[in-house]
Parts: structure tokens; C-alpha cells; sequence
């Protein structure tokens, strides 16, 4: 299985809205054929790998078949790969995780019992989940998982009081920020931030095929329409003041405006998370300010934090969240550390949601 | 060597104001003995290792003497290890680190190769040199070695804006902080924390049969007589501000008040390092509130951050160090990372100033 997870992996950035899934089909601990899924509307993980035991001449009869997601039992872009798998005859299939689309709901793991397929269910679950976290909670809670990415000093300042900010990490750090704009659905920024800095928002250091969304916050609309970040690329701009004027002149450079509630004055952030769950999306890639970083981590919407940390300390500046003052530390939402990696000289720290973790891997339970 | 270093680690907290060292004898891949410095006045490392070498009835002729630091050429309290190692007759002596020492300053190298002996100094050079960078710093720049311990949320915030502290950090992360108390010679704090928290500042949690002195930035002279700071365990008191009376009633808990000369209406902290380094102080471990630990950073006093992040997110709430606004990034003083290690829930992140390291560096290079 992990052989199966490492190959997944290998289709982080091209999957969306699917999940990245890998499939091997094993006989005798030997490896006849393996898969993983495509961009959406090709071969799901299943049949890319029942398509190579079949090119190889390989007979899958009594075969164990590993696959990290429960296979599919509807019809969607694709036919079932429920079927695919009865019949290629396996002796077993190994599914890591049961899938959490309504629509396939243990069924597919029933119709391979029924088939009498021996059938075993949560093998490296956790790990399973970490490749798909966004296509989870889009299936459960019905919005995508997002990361802030922030890159600080050590004491935690994204900016100089001068409002300086360039650079405090290195160009490792940086070139790694862009793998996980390129692993997205949508890379989410605010209209300080493109006001201020004029980013393209765009992945670059790093190869993609398939170029993530580009998201602004924007209550008032003020964005300049020649800003760069509006450069031919999908891009959506949230907003609660209509403009149908320069909406449409932006529609030719491919940028969407959405119209959402206003929340306490601002862009209803819980609503913009539910519109883009509704569109298909996996995974947001947040990279704002301190005040959309801070304003998404107090809605709730921050499941997991992506830091880079200098090996400085600035002192008085500008912190990485601005939030309210919390009256007591119980109030603080909990995170765990996942990992940390060296990217000389700055480090790379990973953390998730306690509880919003918790929630994913009880949808997931077999 | 690194069979050396790691037996020099278990003296860590016992020989100050002597270095860490350790000493082994070798023959034909065999260890014959080895021994490792003893409390102030005790035997260093060579003698210990000697004497075990004869209680065991080795022959040292021959051997290859392995040992972290250049042998004492010197009397001090003890005779000079460079003759009790000439007397064993080794074939070799293999040294990690020159000894910074004036009163040694390579002359002990020097007479092992006058009287025969093959020596080859520099083997683990940078991992002798983290056993005793307070002793090197003593004996060549003649200030301590400081290390700033800071608690923090991930975003760098060491309390509420309301004050509320305790704990943000776990269980785990303040048990670590009290070996690097005991490591230490001197727990400085500032009178501030002392006024606000109380603290005992001495070593629990961690067996010492050294207890450091502890010490209290106070420019005012405004400390408690009766804070549990001053509990019988000796402790310095910085000032600018006498009190004849006062320091009196305070001797009688061991607490020696020392005046130095004010720098901006504070105490002069460069002052107060060379007064350490001259009473015999290596190693400083720092725990103090933002101000004075922005303030050791600033006086350019910081030689290492020993920094706890919790995985949470406090927002506008009080930093880790106090500091004026820097104009430019380029002004901020350069740490590098050195280890990260997990103390669930929480990281220890270790990093040292790059220009006081190099210093260090090179003063012991042969």
C-alpha cells in the first residue's frame, strides 16, 4: 500500500475535482500492472492499472489488487470501476480508505463482497486521507480544505513596520510555496494584497499542466482591472459590490465576479468557501495578507497552516495574523504539528486543524 | 571522537567553570579507558582516564588518546594534563579542538609533538566547539555564551494581550527548559518578570547537583525582598540604582548586588556580560519577558535562540521580543537554524547567531 500511496502522489496536481488515487495489482509479491488516476474525464486508477496488466498479458485471476480509494460503483465522466474490477477475478482487494462521496458509500466495497471478493478496508487509512483531504471534506462538509501560507521571522512578523516584506524567506522557500500552488484548485488572495504587491499569483518554479484557479477577496471591488494577476488565467473575484461594468470588461480576461452576502461588512467568508465546494473545489491555497489570513482562520475556514520561518527576529512589526485579541488561551483554536523540513536557511512547518482532521478521518472510518 | 563527545555530553552540568571534555585511550581498536572532566577542582578528563587505565592494569605505550579539547599545558587547580599524558607514552594524540585558552594556546599540542608524540588536532572540530561554546567565548571574547529561551505560539506571541500566559506551551517543552537551566551557569531574568510572575527560576524537573546562580536585570533596584526568586540558591542582582539597606537584608539570601553604569537609563548589558565573563561565567541561559530579551538582541547579546512553538495562533496578543522597528530587513541579525526537535504538541526549534558562531569557530581552528 505504500508503493500504491507513493504513486498517487505522483498526480497530486492533475486529478482535481478527483482524487488522486493509485491502484497496483500484485500476484505472488509480484507487481503485474499499477495505475493512477488521470486529469477528470480520463481513466480513474482502476483502469489505468487493469489497462497495463492487460498490455502486459498479464492474467489477474486470483491477483490481490491494492487500491488507496474505494472504488467507484456509479456512473459518473467514467463507468464504474467497481465492474472493471469483478471482472479482472481478483482474490482480494486492499482499499485504503472508504470513499466519502455519497454517491459510492461503501456500495462499491459491498459489490465486491457480493462478487465474493475477500475485501479488506483501512490499510494506512490516515495516510490515504493526506493525499485527498480536500476531496473529503468537499464530500462532507461540502467546502474545500484550505492552508494559509505564511512565511515569517522566527517571532512571527511577515513584514517590516515599513511595511517591507521582501524578502524574508529565502528562494527555497519560495520555489516550495509554488508545489503547493501547483497541488491546488485555487490559489486565494486578498485585494490588500494584489493592491500592494501586484503578484501574478501564478505557479512558476515548478512545472503544471493544469494551472490553478486564481481567487480574490475583494469586498469593495477595488481591484485595478491591469493588475497582473489578471492575466488570461481562470481567476474569480469575490465580492459584495456589484460593478457590472467592470465586470464585464475583466469577464474578457477570463475573471469571474462573484456576488456574495456581505458578513459584518465583509465578504461572507463561510459562503465563498460553500460556492466554491459547489464548484468543484478540492483544495484552497490561501497566500494573504494578515488580515484575510487572520479573518479565515477566526471563520473557521483554515484547516491546516504551511509556515516558513526565517531565522530572524524583527521585533516590532507586522504579525502573520491579524485577529482579535483572545480573552482567554482556552479560546485559541488547536492545530498539531504534521512535519518540518529544512529549506536552508528557513524551515517549513506543517500543522492541521485538530478538530477539522478529526472530522475528515470519522467520514473515512469503515 | 564522537564515542568522546558523547561521553564529554554527561558532564554537562557539572564542570563550569572548567569545559566539558572527554578522554579516551585506545589500543587496536580496543578501549582501554576513558574519563571525563570532574566538578571545578576535581580531575580533568586525561587523569580521569589515566587512572582508569591503571586501575585496570593497561599498558598506555603505544595507545592512541583520543580527547575533545587540547590538553592543559598550565598549573591551575589541577597539574598540567600535557605531562600526565607524556608520562603514559601514547603513539597519538588525537584533538578535536584547539583549547582557546591563553594560558594553553597551542603550547599543549606543542609539547606532546616535542616529546615524540604523533598529534593531530581538528577531528569533529564544530561538535567539540558546541560542547563548550560558553568557555570559548569566556576565554577569547571574555563574555558568556547566552542563549534567549522563548515560549511561543506559532505566530511568535508570548502572552495575551491581556497578560494571560500560563501556559501556552506543554507539559513536555517546559520540562526540556529546565536541562537547559541546569546546563547553564547563570538563569538571568528581568525584574519585570520577577514583579509580574514570581518565579522561582530555579532547576526542577531535572536532577543538578549544581544549582545556577540565578540573576536579575533591575535597574531600579524594585525586586521583592521577598519574591521565591530568592531562595537561599545564590543570586545576582544588576542595577544602576544602590541601596545599601536593601542589598544588606538581601546578602542574608545569598543575593549579591552588583551596580554597573547605566547605558540609555538602563543597565549597561554589555557591561553586565563582561561582568559574568570575569566572574568565571560561561554559559547564560535567558528567560525574560520580551523587553529584556528584545534588549539582550538589540545590545547584540543573543548568541542563540532555544524557542518552544505551540501549535496555535494568537493574533494580536504581546510578542517575543521587544525591539525598535528595524528600517530594513537587511538590518535584522542572522540566526541559522540548528535542530528542530518534537515535544508533542509542541517544536524546539535551536538556532545561533552566524557571526558569533564564526567568531568562535575561529578561534579554535589550529
Amino acid at each position: 500500500m505504500g508503493r500504491a500511496l507513493a504513486l498517487a502522489e505522483t498526480v497530486m496536481a492533475i486529478t482535481s475535482p478527483n482524487p488522486r488515487v493509485a491502484c497496483l495489482i500484485v500476484r505472488q509479491d509480484q507487481l503485474l500492472a499499477s495505475g493512477a488516476t488521470q486529469r477528470a474525464g480520463g481513466p480513474h486508477a482502476e483502469v489505468m492499472a487493469l489497462r497495463q496488466a492487460d498490455e502486459r498479458g498479464c492474467v489477474t485471476t486470483g491477483s490481490t489488487i491494492y487500491v488507496t480509494l474505494e472504488p467507484c460503483s456509479h456512473h459518473g465522466r467514467t463507468p464504474p470501476c467497481v465492474d472493471a474490477l469483478i471482472r479482472a477475478q481478483p482474490a482480494r482487494v486492499v482499499i485504503a480508505m472508504r470513499d466519502p462521496n455519497p454517491l459510492v458509500g461503501g456500495q462499491g466495497i459491498a459489490r465486491l463482497r457480493a462478487a465474493g471478493i475477500e475485501v479488506r478496508v483501512g490499510v494506512c487509512q490516515e495516510e490515504a486521507l493526506a493525499l485527498n483531504p480536500g476531496f473529503v471534506a468537499r464530500m462532507t462538509r461540502k467546502t474545500p480544505w484550505a492552508w494559509l501560507k505564511l512565511a515569517a521571522s522566527l517571532d512571527g512578523r511577515i513584514a517590516l513596520a515599513n511595511g517591507e516584506s521582501q524578502w524574508i524567506t529565502g528562494p527555497a522557500a519560495r520555489a516550495d510555496g509554488h508545489h503547493w500552488r501547483a497541488r491546488s484548485c485555487v490559489v486565494l488572495t486578498g485585494s490588500g494584497t494584489v493592491l500592494a504587491d501586484n503578484p501574478q499569483m501564478n505557479v512558476r518554479h515548478v512545472e503544471t499542466s493544469r494551472p490553478p484557479i486564481k481567487a480574490i477577496v475583494d469586498t469593495r471591488f477595488e481591484v485595478d482591472e491591469n493588475a497582473r494577476i489578471f492575466d488570461g488565467i481562470k481567476t474569480w473575484v469575490f465580492t459584495c459590490s456589484g460593478n457590472p461594468e467592470k465586470a464585464r470588461r475583466l469577464a474578457e480576461k477570463n475573471v469571474e465576479v462573484v456576488e456574495l452576502p456581505p458578513n459584518n461588512g465583509r465578504v461572507d467568508l463561510g459562503a465563498m468557501m460553500r460556492w466554491m465546494g459547489q464548484n468543484d473545489i478540492n483544495e484552497v491555497h490561501v497566500e494573504a495578507g494578515a488580515r484575510l489570513s487572520g479573518a479565515l482562520l477566526q471563520a473557521g475556514c483554515a484547516d491546516e497552516l504551511l509556515v516558513y520561518l526565517a531565522p530572524v527576529l524583527l521585533g516590532d512589526a507586522i504579525g502573520m495574523v491579524g485577529m482579535q485579541a483572545l480573552q482567554s488561551l482556552a479560546e485559541a483554536q488547536r492545530f498539531e504539528f504534521m512535519e518540518t523540513t529544512a529549506l536552508a536557511p528557513d524551515l517549513r512547518l506543517r500543522a492541521r486543524h485538530v478538530g477539522h482532521w478529526k472530522s475528515l478521518m470519522e467520514s473515512v472510518q469503515d
